[in-house]
């Protein structure tokens, strides 16, 4: 690695997010790994709690020890809710650049934040000042950013669908209905709770949090942020026996007498220069595979003549365009990098 | 068992249909197997097909052959669609009862069943006659049927959920999204396509048949005939990585300003005498594990009140309440059994 | 229910052993269940553990509670290791009969329980007069048996395929390997530890426990006992991603210079009057998903003709014939009803 | 990508082979892809038929195509047994490399190909010149070959971990058991058969193939070719429903008194020098999802000290350091890249 690196360190490398952050950056051609955190293991080498990643000679330190973070361009947070803005202010104020993956710095609104995390924020100053990481939509706010809210899984697969659309004013702010589901490795890793056992989730499915989960009102914020009225929309999650993937099916009332191949050009023309989020036709539905272990999107669009309903789907990889490698992408435009660096990779297929 | 007993055939007995209704058949306390029938192998021992049934002593026949199939008080068609009416008249004629577990007699409209099931019906007069075979809503008319068209699986999970409702006239029959998933054993087991490989729908989750998928028809008759309006419903079915079960997820616009308790109340009411479909309260959301290898069904109903929606959440096995225990129920009721005779058991946990 | 019906009581309901007692008790036709037990949710409904139960009007108990447990002539125990030989001795003491789904009266040997399973036997006496409970080898035994060690699962799969070959002196029992694979339920309910999180263990396959799995000494005391030679065994258990099933392929030196189709011979005779193991023909090999929910085992042998070993294959439902269904075959044989009563079902395939 | 980029063809590209082989090369820093080839899809764009490589501005031509298939300098050959040997030669005497990734010239004897394969073998001649494709056995050969053939993936878990427990004589070549599992994407795409359907396989576990599987003789070839005597082993493969993913389980009589210390050292000695290849300590044993999506290999092993018999596992990816990376470290190889170059990615977690 050249000298001239970018020097990186992750905060709770040792979860599901901080892991995938570990393997799209270990081969990333412009980046130094300086440090790795993990509060419950501090101290180990990180091949202790993963041997998968054995022989990368990285030890664990502690997250909040500035010292044992070493001298970074950049910090990954990769921890709980909450976390990130206790650390993130004095980061930000020596210069560091900061991508959260959590959802501390996400909402715009300290209220809605409050409300729906239950706790207090305690950096609302941060929250006017940083910028949603979703690159597609916010490309030039990100490359000038010093903190990042890395979007959350689910709503990255809605509204890489839907923003297009609402931009051109096809479809209707108001009455979006999006059926979420996502695979198991949403639930975190240290999450050990019973409907989270292999036994439990294999052969399953089910809806949760119907009404009250708390990527709402981060959808609704930036639906409502095209500017063609206030969204209130009605969001579903499901799990789904599998480890990796999030298919969003999205329902809105079309505004124009339009068809499948109108919506599909629309967003084929909005993604032409966005390397990862291709476009199906109207022959192909997205599959949550073809997205496994890569930073792609799949979307396309369909109508539903008889209702004048846009059926709108889209399969993201959660830990990867939902998460880690997303938060790369951002990474890569805030350092000037091309946007696909060290991003290349397809699909892990079958 | 009893000389008593009903005279059973099954014909089609090694498809997924046809293995599920010997596993519930055989050890039915009211029911003689007379005659299995599979085309492919016809003359074979049925433990030379599926070596999980050995010792049962069953020999395969051919469908066609009237001498073969014995001489049955009630057949069970677990056949390609369009092949039990090419059969079943003649039985009816003798005398014979007929349960179909395919699409022949499902649709009252002749045209309807044309257009989606791309064949002409060779027994239109039948259609009248045929009773549909949801027990729950059509009881009475069950006891007394010589022909039932058995539910298809996405309809038996979204009629159960919506048609209560519809009654109540508190949710509105136009603008109902049907968001439907699947376990892959749906697709049967001649379907030897490449989706169905293990290593393809193994870790993938999409959706498929968007606004075209047959049961559509069959779920917006049974609504319409509630006799509240005529039902247009947007339908989506996905295929879940699991073997069994269906869970749907219903969207419909409230009539009235309801809460959940309210709607939970009206399907608990409707529910009281149905042995098999279990209503959840506030608390719970049903699991497809709770139904797996069982004839129950969980529902229940929440409220979106920014939007004004119900949310309708229900779940069976596919293969089970979806498909040949509940066509076993049928055969019971006309009988004059007890509706649970035989089908007592409850999902096979974990 | 008729008021002949044996009154059974279940200590530990909630685990994975308790709820397949359940669902195998619940409908059996000479059972009526007094009380069931779980020291964590005592005083709750069942239901609101195991929605799937719902409607069975059931109430959980604690354990101790000799009122509570009511006044059963059978209990079952699916507690912890250890648990069981402080409840156990005064039951029997009444004269109500135990089995223990546990390992507190599987071994004869006090010492080599001690050392295994790291903890003192505080009830020695009753260990001679424990009888293990694998019906195909102890069928007199249990008959007169008050107190029953129900066998482990692994050696459940193990023995079935193995001792008629050594009673037939036709295989060692020095070396013999046992390689056998599990289904993730094995590891309990409650054991919410990393490895056996969906995200962990889908997709993955590992071995674990090599040479000190608590399960060798079990295998090794009854294949000694067939009074051929000491056994000294190698036993290597695997994790597979699936929830149900335990498939052994085990290899032993042949003693004499024989066939498959002779040792299949020689299985086929042992258990003509054993309905619930089937023995497979040199064609086919057992799978796990034809026993998943029934008591079925399906076992067969081969020859490796190039090196003179027999390799066997077993598969049975690891929470079925390896312990719940078992554990009612004992009962059955216990009360004098048919082995075979509440328990005659096919597998739910697929 | 440079000028200097090696010219690369595929035949066969559409098969999980072929679609690995892409995963891999397209990014591949030193490679430019000049063709790839599909018997059934040739003239279609690559998309077509793999969406989730949609972008990649690849169209699908003949393999026998001289023409179409470019001026590669290697050609991978991802396609069924017995096609190779009938291109192979033609390319070779151009002067261009081979690789094959079937069976055509694993074996040096060709009466035993003949046997197990069931084929006459068209090109004897070249089974004398073709290289065994093991780097870490055959390093020094494979850059100087000009054919290689790309190992099985059993033998591959196999050899990795017992050769050079062979070559320390610390095992005997005799006796050896080799108990290995499989995920089912080794039954590859076009294997449109019942067993592999998605219902089938998931929630099983079977043996098939005892004594008869085609990789046996490559593994004793391999074995006995290390010079301490002839191998006669016992192979027994295993289906277990994950995708991906190779685990063996080795049993061996230990030459030597010996602990599961000395031969991890041995081992660890062995392999100080193959990035690829990770040794456990006796702390550890290896999963399948640690290499999933990688071209690392975990292995290790342990001693039953009651039997004097060493417990070697082993676990790879089937398509990956089974299959397709392991082609691709040949191909670093043969043109005097690093071993490394393109394949150093850790495994896609969880």
């Amino acid at each position: 690695m050249s000298t001239d690196n970018i020097r990186v360190s992750i905060l709770g490398a040792t979860g599901y997010g901080g892991v995938e952050l570990l393997r799209w950056l270990l081969p990333h051609p412009n980046v130094t790994i300086t440090a790795v955190s993990s509060e419950s293991s501090a101290g180990m080498p990180l091949e202790a709690v993963h041997p998968q990643l054995t022989g990368m000679g990285l030890t664990l330190s502690h997250a909040c020890d500035a010292q044992a973070i070493g001298d970074p361009q950049v910090v990954f947070f990769a921890l709980p809710n909450g976390e990130t803005m206790k650390i993130a202010p004095q980061l930000v104020e020596r210069g560091v650049k900061v991508i959260d993956l959590g959802a501390d710095f996400r909402l715009k609104n300290q209220s809605v934040y409050e409300k729906f995390y239950k706790m207090q924020h305690t950096c609302p100053k941060l929250l006017s000042e940083a910028v949603y990481g979703l690159p597609e939509l916010y490309r030039d706010e990100i490359i000038n950013a010093q903190i990042i809210g890395n979007p959350g899984c689910y709503p990255t697969s809605i509204l890489l669908a839907t923003v297009p659309l609402l931009k051109a004013k096809v479809i209707k702010p108001t009455g979006i209905i999006a059926d979420s589901k996502s695979g198991v490795s949403g639930a975190g890793r240290t999450a050990l709770k019973t409907p989270y056992l292999y036994a439990e989730a294999n052969e399953d499915f089910c809806a949760y949090g119907i009404g009250t989960h708390r990527h709402t009102p981060e959808i609704e914020q930036q639906m409502t942020g095209v500017g063609v009225g206030e969204a209130v929309i009605t969001f579903t999650p499901h799990l789904v026996p599998m480890t990796r993937g999030i298919h969003s099916t999205i329902y809105a009332e079309l505004a124009k007498d339009l068809t499948a191949a109108d919506l599909i050009e629309i967003l084929t023309e909005t993604y032409k220069d966005s390397p990862f989020v291709k476009v199906l036709d109207e022959n192909h539905l997205p599959h949550t595979k073809w997205c496994s272990g890569s930073n792609n999107a799949f979307i396309t669009a369909r109508v539903d003549e008889r209702t004048g309903r846009a059926v709108l789907c889209s399969a993201i990889d959660n830990l990867g365009k939902g998460m880690a490698s997303q938060a790369i992408q951002n990474m890569n435009l805030m350092f000037g990098l091309d946007e696909t660096a060290g991003l290349n990779r397809v699909s892990v297929f079958p």
